[in-house]
Parts: structure tokens; C-alpha cells; sequence
């Protein structure tokens, strides 16, 4: 089982770039861990899933403002977030190649649960069951790494010009969130968005896109009067359920995962995880955490500005508390291309396609001419190619190779149709007229379609 | 007119904040330079411009690939780039205070141009003319200061685990070249277009977004044969025009500025920039570079990784050219609010408002009762608003306040149409029922308009 998996995923890598969904980052040098570039096809999927998310949680939605803060930011915020000092791993380090290893990693690798351990309970573990490095050299204590990525802004490198780049994109609208109030007086319950990068200097990037130093998080911080926090708890639950079921996830394919408060992060009184099945196991792929009011405390406190709301009815004014729904961009489309990976046998071959809904699709349907070299097949493709792009923007076009590899090809991209133009559409055969193949990628069945209804029928 | 237009763009600043377009970076820890945070109404006009630019020059065209490659990447990227060596800025210090500046920038603020100056020129200006510092003390000599921040990936801070944030997008397009032709075996000419964040230690950020340390850019690189680039380049040229006018902009908000030898950066050939007229003068905000066979050559020499494209015609194999047409995202945003902003009298009042394209504004109508404790004006509001929400998506809803005040908000939030709903649209007067009020942004007039008609009268 655990063979299989592995070997499914080592396959996913490689349609990933094979087909131009995601490459390495700076891969012509070597490659830099824990950085992917995503080419056409992950980029298609990843704007996808972006536009679904921000539609549903904000733009049908009338108590959310979305914003997109600095991906820099001052050292100050951290300082208060509580970040530099608890935004931590457990490094050990080889003590004869003096290579750093994560020490949690280690315990867990030699087949102990490290999860919730403190510091010391690592170190006491390790030592028990006699833990080495990788080498088989023996390890050192572990101490904490701070995950923040220090950035000096300015000519000079001091105190004075420390920057960070963000480890999470919730601290940007904690730090807007007066702002938010001032410009546009929402009442309560509201909540401010954001789609964007954070940064985790992570010793250990693994398993492919999904633990990373570069990653993207949809979040928004839902703000609530304290009372309200386990009703809202609840109902943010059901609509992140409701989420999975847009991007067609069945109840299989992911589970949830209540954290004891040793596990939770620091700020955090209930945490949620949603874990996805992803070929390497369940793993986490967003949550809900309730930070209570501990994020604009300390900001009101570090920055003396005043983050208080003033409640209209009563007339009382105090901190919002806050449900923070997170939801893993770069795990989603992880998520998406993994479900969808499907081997078949077809024709008497095995044969390799991304079963994706068409709303997630790279391209809803190529488009092409049964020989390239004939000009009255290609004008003719060109012209539904033209009128279908037209309607739907991702259309593809393909006119490399024989019909075969087309399909082969489109299978591995995930789209759902292939429209074939030919000699009959051309009325050779009086009764084609103007009728296409349509290839189903699922079934690889073919029917024909007048041009005049193809956009109906691949639209629906 | 200079003091009146830095007056102008102080109010564009304070109308920004005030209504939520952008805010400071790390603001309530008193803003950290160079960094700004995007409110709901910045973010919605940025998303705005971002699609219509990606549909324009991607989604609309058969030639275009998008990808979207990670923001750090390996020094061995920005090595080959010229980037370490050749990204600076010169720098003087402040002999008495120890404060750093741009050299060229004292040089012009003190009247001279220092465009075009080598290091060497340019310290010779500068003791010809008896440049001081902004305190009046003597300066140093001035030194190159490099741009690219340097970010250590992994436990170690040593050369092997430095890193950069990229200075610029480009590299992004030209690192996946093979891998784009591997996948999608494209024909030249053919374009790799990417959208997102670079970063540049700059000593002196200034003019609010315009000259930031973590800006956006929209870029392509198009890939040529190299007898084709004058050809080419007039076609982007055009191309670029075309861009502008998409925006609303007339041939009086901007020029094209042909750049000298000296000027242009180290990897061009031409380069022609155009400038918008911002309040603070004509600034570049885009351009379009012939970089040559450049950076892809300087890649295979460095990486080894073959970068030639193999003609299928001649079966020759050599290394494409490449023009590169540039848009500043923020510098965009910026150009639409300040060609936007407006002040007018109306009813005896001076009044300031937004003058924005219907399909660049944040809210394309507001939707108001006229009284918020009137349940049934709330109720038929609330209907129109839900109606039109679903066909635009970005539909504001305001309730606070009188209309006087309603107005002026939206005014200055550059929605086009405010349309109110009042006791006559609720049949008081029946010969209104179902009518709206529409006002309208610019002139200020109103007209009765049925429900029925409301989603083709402001489509249009």
C-alpha cells in the first residue's frame, strides 16, 4: 500500500511536468528546495480554484472585505503576533556531518508520534528510544529555528531596518482591521479576506507541493462578539464542507481532525484541521482555528491603536473575537490533480487521464483539424476554435501528431472534451455537415454535435 | 502648478486611505517604508485591470503562455542574470549624520540630470556642483548599492543556502523556456507571460505606490527570430497603445520615451518606456525592451541546459530573441485613480469623486433604501440589490446615513450609478412603482428607472 503510493506519486510528479502543470523552482540550476514555479496547466487550475473560493467567501457574500496586504512587514507586527518567538521547529543537528534535521521528523520517522511534544519531552523521547541522524550519527540536543525569513530594508542591516516576510497572510488583516472599520463601518459579525503568499523557512520541504517555503493561503478572520464564537464555529464548519463538495471532493476523500489544546498554536482556543487524502495519507489541507481576541489585543496593546468596536446598540465598545477559516492554495490544487489522477485500460492499453470537473479544468476542450496540413480543415477548426474560445476563454488548440496522441495528451491535461473537425464536417458525407467529434475524456466515447449546439453541450 | 499638484496628490493619498483603496504598510506601527497594503476598493481596481490585461494579452491570444514562478529563486538565477553585479543603485552618505542617499537623486533634486551617468561622472557632478546632503553636510564619494534582498533558505546562513527575492519577473519566463517548449511545443513566435510581486531594496522610495519596494508587474516575454525584432517591436508598440486606450486613457495622458544607449539597461537593445502624467509629472509606468538573445544565452552558459529552439522549416537549431513589454501593475492603479480624480461644484458644494470606467470601478452601482428603519424599503432594496449582485458581482450595498452623505461616498469610491429605493418605487405614488432613482456619478442627475429595466441599463 504504502509501496503504491508512493509510486502514484512519483507518476503525479511526473504528468506535473510533463505537461506544464508545475516545475520545479530555479530548476535549471539544480532546483531550490521547497519552491515550485506552476506552468500554464497548474496556474489554470490554481486561478481556478482561486475565483471559486473568492466568489463564494466574498463576492456573493455582503459582510466580507477583501484585501491584499504587503508581503514585508515590520518586525514590530511579529514581535506582537508572537511569531519571532514561538513561530518555531526542533532542529537537531548530525554531530559528525553536522547536517540539521527536524527532530519531530526523526522521532516520527523512527515510529513514535511526536505530535504536541514540548521541547523537553523531544529531547527526553529522543534520548529514549536512542534516535540517530539519518547517517547513523549520533544527534544533538534539539533546539528551536525560527521559521521567519528576516529581510533588511534599506541601505543599512540593524535593528532598525528588520523586516520579515510574512508567516502567515492573517497578520495583514489583523493590522488593517481598524482600518477596515474607519472606511467602511461594518457591524458584526464581518470578516476581511486575502489571497496571497506567506513564507515558512522550513528545514524539511517534502512531499512535493505540499510542504513548502513559499506557500499560498486563502484565509479570511471571520471578527464575532465572544458569545456568538461556538455557533460561528459551527456554521464556518458546515460552509467549509460545503467548499469541498464545489470542488467535487465526496466524504472519502477528506476527514477532520479536532486538535487537544496541546497541538493547537498559541493563540489558538479550538482548532479544526481538515485533512485531505492525499497518495502520501491524510494530511492537513486548511482548517478553522477560534484565535479569540488574542491577535488585536496584543496589537492594540504593542501599537496603542485603538482596536476596539463600538457596539451601535449598545453602545459598549470592545475587541472582536475571531474564527479564522485557512485553506491551503498550493494543497488544494495538490488535492484536485491527486483526486483526479486516474490509470484505465483503454483499447487494449493503459492509459493515463486527470478526471477533473470542468469547472477546474485547465482547458474546458481542445479543438482540432484532422490533418494540419490540409488549409480547409484548419480554417474550419480555427473557425469553432475561434467561436468556443470566444464563450469560454480555455479553450485549447492542438494540431501536433495523429489523433491518438492528441487524445493522450488531453487526457493527461484533463480536458473534458476533444472536438475533432474532419472531412464529414466538411460534407463529405452530406448528412455530417457541419458535425464535429466529440471525444469524451472519461470514456474516451465519441458523438457528433452540430457546431451550432457545441456550445450548449460542452457548456452544461 | 507644482505646489498645486503636490496639493493634488496629497488629497488622492488621503481619499485613498479614507475610503479604502490603499493603506500604509505596517501602518499602525507607524508604516513601513516603501510597502502598502490594497483596502477592498484598491484590491477590486487592481483584480480589474489584472483580468482585463490577462484576457488582452493571454486568454484572447493563441501565443501566450501564463505561468506563475515562485518570488525566491536561486542565486545562481540572478547571477547568470547580471542582476548581482549589475542591479545597483549609487549611494552617497551624509559625513556628519551617517544618513545613506541615492546619489543621482541629490543630483537632481539639486537641480542637474544625472541620467545616463556612469559611477565615476557621476561623483564628478557632484563635486562640480557642491552637492550636499538634504542637512547641508558634505557627502561621501558615492558607492553601488545592489537591489536584489537576500534571503537564506534552511538552518545554515552560508553562500550555499543564499537565495534571492527576485528583482524582477522576467527570469521567471526565461528559467522555464525549456520547459515550456517541452510541453507545449510552441512555434515562434511565441510569448510566456506571467503576473506578480518583485522586490527592490530601494534606498529612496517615494511618490506614494509609484516607487515602492514590493511591486507588481504584468510582463511578457516574446520570443523572436532575430531578423524579425524591429517588426516586432513595432507590433507591441501598437499593442501597447492599445492597452492604454482599453484603460480610457487619451493620447494626452501618456508618451513614449525613446530610451539612449546609456540609458537602457544592461541586456537591451531598445528600449522604449512610456510615461504617464502623474500629479508629480510625467513618470514611466511600462515599457517595451528588445533584450536580445541575453539572458537565454547567458542561462545556457550558466546552467548548461540546452536553450536553443530547433526550426521545424530549416531544421537549425539557435537560442530566440526576445521584446519584452512591461506593465507596472501598481503604477496602472495609480494612473486610473489619478486620471480619475475630480473636483467639481455641484449644488453650491465643492465636491470630489472618482471619474472611473465603468469596467475598472470597485462597485459598479450602489444600492440604497432610502431609510434603513423602514422595513419594506429594506426588503424591495435589498431584492434589486440581490438581483443585481447576481448579474455584476460587485454591487455595493450602503444603508448609513443620509443620501447626501451616501453620495459622496460613493462619489469618491468611483461608483458609477447609486440607485435608491424609496416610498414611490413601492407604489406610493403609482405611476412609480417599481421605478428606482438612478443617479448618476459624474453629472449628478437622477431618473426613474423600472426594476425590470435596471440590469441592461447599467450593463451598458
Amino acid at each position: 500500500m504504502e509501496e503504491k503510493n508512493e509510486v502514484k506519486m512519483e507518476k503525479i510528479v511526473s504528468l506535473c511536468k510533463r505537461r506544464g502543470f508545475v516545475f520545479q523552482g530555479s530548476e535549471i540550476y539544480g532546483g531550490l528546495a521547497g519552491t515550485f514555479d506552476y506552468g500554464p496547466l497548474g496556474l489554470a487550475i490554481k486561478k481556478n480554484i482561486e475565483r471559486l473560493w473568492w466568489k463564494q467567501f466574498v463576492d456573493n457574500r455582503t459582510d466580507m472585505y477583501g484585501i491584499d496586504a504587503s508581503l514585508i512587514s515590520s518586525a514590530k507586527v511579529w514581535e506582537a503576533s508572537g511569531h519571532t518567538t514561538t513561530f518555531n521547529d526542533p532542529l537537531v543537528e548530525d554531530l559528525v556531518t553536522k547536517k540539521r534535521y527536524r527532530a519531530d521528523h526523526l522521532l516520527e520517522d523512527a515510529g513514535h508520534s511526536a505530535e504536541g511534544l514540548s521541547l523537553s519531552e523531544l529531547a527526553a523521547k529522543l534520548k529514549e528510544h536512542k534516535v540517530v541522524s539519518p547517517d547513523g550519527n549520533p544527534i544533538s540536543e534539539p533546539k528551536v529555528f525560527n521559521l521567519l525569513f528576516p529581510v533588511y530594508m534599506g541601505a543599512v542591516q540593524n535593528e532598525d531596518s528588520l523586516a520579515y516576510l510574512r508567516g502567515e497572510t492573517a497578520q495583514g488583516m489583523f493590522t488593517n482591521f481598524k482600518n477596515i472599520l474607519d472606511c467602511f463601518s461594518p457591524k458584526l459579525p464581518f470578516g476581511i479576506a486575502q489571497i496571497g503568499r506567506s513564507f515558512r523557512n522550513e528545514i524539511a520541504p517534502r512531499d512535493y507541493i505540499f510542504r513548502v517555503r513559499e506557500l499560498e493561503i486563502m484565509e479570511f478572520e471571520y471578527f464575532i462578539k465572544e458569545a456568538d464564537w461556538e455557533g460561528q464555529f459551527e456554521y464556518w464548519r458546515a460552509q467549509y464542507h460545503e467548499w469541498f463538495q464545489s470542488l467535487g471532493f465526496s466524504n472519502e476523500d477528506y476527514k477532520e481532525v479536532e486538535l487537544d489544546e496541546k497541538d493547537r498554536a498559541h493563540y489558538s482556543k479550538r482548532t479544526m484541521d481538515f485533512y485531505f487524502k492525499y497518495p502520501f495519507g491524510f494530511k492537513e489541507i486548511g482548517g478553522i482555528a477560534y484565535r479569540t481576541d488574542y491577535d488585536l489585543k496584543n496589537h492594540m496593546e504593542k501599537s496603542g491603536v485603538d482596536m476596539r468596536y463600538l457596539d451601535p446598540e449598545t453602545n459598549e465598545k470592545s475587541i472582536p473575537h475571531v474564527i479564522e477559516p485557512t485553506f491551503g492554495l498550493g494543497r488544494f490544487v495538490l488535492a484536485v490533480i491527486a483526486k483526479g489522477y486516474t490509470e484505465d485500460e483503454m483499447n487494449g492499453e493503459v492509459r493515463t487521464y486527470l478526471k477533473l470537473p470542468a469547472h477546474l479544468a485547465p482547458y474546458r476542450a481542445c479543438v482540432s483539424p484532422l490533418l494540419k496540413n490540409r488549409p480547409e480543415l484548419v480554417a474550419k477548426a480555427r473557425e469553432v476554435f475561434a467561436s468556443l474560445k470566444k464563450e469560454f476563454g480555455n479553450i485549447a488548440w492542438d494540431d501536433n501528431g495523429n489523433v491518438g496522441k492528441r487524445y493522450r495528451r488531453q487526457d493527461e491535461s484533463g480536458t473534458p472534451y476533444c472536438i475533432g473537425i474532419d472531412f464529414d464536417t466538411l460534407g463529405e458525407n452530406s448528412n455530417l455537415l457541419d458535425m464535429v467529434t466529440v471525444r469524451h475524456r472519461d470514456t474516451g466515447e465519441q458523438e457528433r454535435v452540430h457546431v451550432s449546439e457545441l456550445t450548449a453541450y460542452i457548456g452544461k
